[in-house]
């Protein structure tokens, strides 16, 4: 493995790390204001395994010898700036977080898909395994929240 | 159609009406920066359909007697916000341009699913004949999008 495409990977795999984190945040955001038995077991659900993901991510991380990025100062607002959510929260609907989460789980299949391709140049075959693992859990929670669709709405015009 | 449901539709069209113009602004920054040939093609095809789709939505809210959000002043702080782009768009790789793309579709799509549900209780067939026509090209642009997925990371590292 080229020192430089190592260097590529670890930054590839903080960006991950870093979606997870913002997730778990934006999770609990929508678990806030979900307002309906259906969608809290969705979100609820999907918390767990982000917590999980959170783990995996970073302990690829540690295994290139690298530390995650710190993000306690600044995860308010990189939510906000990376789905417009959280600083504004209050302002959202049931029926919008759902889109946000349904656009998030979407940015991190695409993120996951792009370290997948780094992580086969680099020859690390544990990391193409985890995020195809994780690829899975995304899509089926993407799968999870659009069949939330109908009652978010329901709920947003109550 | 009931007055208070009328001014709900209003609200959802102007959203992704919003969406669109952002859509654009996000469409012209990855194309100044593609880099690719292939790249380009589906970000220059996708910017003409959603000049189609600005212009649809747009359609729509006048039918209903309103007038679309002015993004005149806030547009380039909307994008950002929404999707972590513009303000920082230099620091952004093709790789990453090409995963806020793909999330930016799913964005607009679950948009577009809500309005339709809207839609549905508002009797408003005309729009949600409009939404399904613009979902059906969000998808397809998607598509395009992740068949990207290799290029974008090759021109990434170069």
């Amino acid at each position: 493995m080229g020192e430089d495409l190592d260097a590529v990977l670890v930054r590839y795999l903080k960006d991950v790390h870093a979606l997870e984190q913002q997730e778990l945040k934006l999770l609990e955001a929508a678990l806030e204001m979900a307002g309906d038995p259906q969608l809290e077991q969705v979100y609820r659900g999907h918390l767990l395994e982000t917590k999980e993901h959170e783990r995996y991510t970073r302990e690829r991380i540690d295994a290139h010898g690298a530390s995650p990025s710190n993000l306690k100062d600044v995860a308010l607002e990189t939510v906000a700036a990376s789905m417009g959510l959280a600083t504004k929260a209050a302002s959202h609907t049931p029926a919008k977080l759902a889109a946000q989460a349904f656009a998030f789980q979407h940015l991190e299949i695409a993120s996951y898909e792009l370290l997948i391709r780094v992580a086969e140049r680099a020859g690390d075959s544990k990391t193409i395994e985890v995020a195809q693992r994780i690829i899975g859990e995304e899509r089926s929670a993407a799968e999870k929240i659009a069949a939330t669709f109908d009652v978010a709405v329901e709920s947003s015009l109550q």
